[in-house]
């Protein structure tokens, strides 16, 4: 039996507990609230998300106790928002993570140091490259509630751990495939929800299905030319980790990136809209971290650019998918 | 003034006599019946489609003779669906379109010969190459009606042709740019709508974002193992004229090809869904034709052999589709 922590209570944790556990994975499951942990305990479900799925409590551990769950297991997933990392999980030793593989889940970047989960990982508690995972896929947590039928990809730069972890996961509505190019499919996940973001405020304006689609398309070549220069390896964009993730991001009711820029577009301002909201959308320090990296590489990045914009530097988002629109072909 | 016929009095004619004659070319427009042209210079709109759309009858000139309607004009804008162009013009005598630009609008193929419209014009009306332009691009009639920030590209050998053809086109709403892979958007044109009718089956049997961006993922793959066995140059397909296309059709709940789809996946034998609709979905006849130019080409098109064998041979849209879930990645 796997031993297996996930780390997070959110609605994409939940969904990967039970898709492990139902595969008779022992998980560690540490939430930051006793009182979600009792709740999960007497009712067997997260009362904050997913709530419609049972747990069988002979698999799934909760607990608050972080070094005590991270100490059980083999495998770490990180399920925290990308902003929330650093808070989780600075307070332990630097070994903390020795000998295990560490899985991240998380589709964004740590927002101080503007770099990707697995890079931090490595530079903060010496986690090896070949000791890294990444979780991609078109896969909104809400259908893998519904034992909708759903893809993952696995990437990193161990293989044979990749495929290990693809078949942890697989099951009647789950498939899984691992792949070599884990930074490539990190950084697109990142990107994928500046991208659903820009297609909200879009939306917000009143554009329609015939802008998006343009979006969606001109943004295809953003993505490839800032992974072109932030990792340069071959590698096919349309695939399910790459275009599939950002097509469920960018086209699905269930984002709360597309919605975020939805309510910007509409003229709410940041602060209002995440207020309202009540969630992290991903893609707010997502843009500001890849606008900051790209001031090195200096990469044409438009759609990145009017994001930014609008959110950082108060600029009308009228104005900026103006600019935009003269920009696509 | 440029003198444009426009054959077709469908949703998409109706859209482009609304762009080219609020930019003042003057329309010779062939519609079917004359109890629509008495209502069009009457009441100043198509009766069927588009309906809110207001022309100015100074420059729209509509007509039930088409004889005389490509006589009067120095382009001529194909826009019936594919299924109907033999019938609606092969009594012209074969020098009709002499010395005349022909522009397809039409996404679809000609049913009996498994052609692209080009090709058969070039066949049957000696219309050289050079005389030719295809219009692609992302782009449902209805959100042009509403006058929604749409694109347009134009495909032609002759590039100088296809970029005068832009220009009638461009207002404050439409962009067009000008393209030279006329056969390559042409068949993607086609292709997409078979996709989006495997989207519609997916949908109307339950499954759900996650899986229609991998179908759509993986349909990128199989469009561009065709493109490159039917027509190899060097093509980038997540330009808006290909995957933009198919996005705008696959995801919006305009497209036809994915209601008619949806009816199919939801138990309606074909018959039933086509008398429902009360319209062509393109995707019906296109798989056809595909299908069969495949027997020659033998490229791995699993999603086209799907729909094939789904809406021509009977199988259950659940069997066939749990096949393809299986393939994809």
């Amino acid at each position: 039996m796997e031993k297996i922590a996930v780390i997070g209570g959110g609605s994409w944790a939940t969904a990967l507990v039970k898709i492990l556990s139902e595969n008779k994975s022992e998980i560690h499951w540490w939430m930051r609230q006793q009182e979600d942990v009792k709740h999960l305990l007497n009712f067997r479900h997260n009362p904050r998300y997913l709530s419609s799925v049972n747990f069988d409590l002979t698999y799934v551990k909760p607990s608050t106790d972080l070094a005590a769950v991270v100490k059980n297991s083999d495998w770490v997933i990180l399920a925290v928002p990308g902003a929330f990392v650093q808070q989780a999980i600075s307070a332990l030793p630097k070994d903390a993570f020795k000998n295990k593989v560490m899985v991240s889940a998380i589709k964004g970047m740590i927002p101080t140091e503007h770099s990707l989960v697995t890079h931090y990982l490595e530079k903060h508690f010496d986690v090896p490259a070949s000791h890294q995972c990444v979780i991609a896929g078109p896969c909104h947590a809400e259908e893998v509630a519904l034992e909708k039928q759903s893809y993952l990809t696995i990437g990193s730069h161990d293989l044979q751990r990749a495929t290990r972890f693809c078949e942890l996961l697989r099951n009647r509505y789950v498939k899984a495939n691992p792949l070599d190019d884990i930074d490539g499919i990190e950084y697109c996940a990142v990107m994928k929800n500046i991208i659903a973001l820009a297609c909200g405020i879009a939306h917000g304006l009143g554009y329609g299905d015939n802008f998006q689609a343009v979006m969606v398309s001109n943004s295809m070549d953003e993505i490839e030319r800032f992974l072109n220069a932030a990792m340069p390896v071959h590698r096919s964009l349309v695939g399910s980790a790459y275009l599939g993730d950002l097509l469920v991001t960018a086209y699905s009711q269930f984002s709360r990136n597309r919605t975020f820029g939805n309510m910007i577009g509409r003229g709410y301002s940041v602060k209002s809209a995440q207020f309202e909201m009540n969630m992290v959308a991903e893609g707010y320090y997502a843009v500001n971290s890849i606008h900051e990296l790209n001031k090195t590489l200096q990469v044409e990045m438009p759609i990145t650019n009017a994001v930014y914009n609008i959110l950082y530097e108060r600029i009308a988002p009228a104005v900026e998918m103006e600019i935009l629109k003269e920009k696509f072909k």
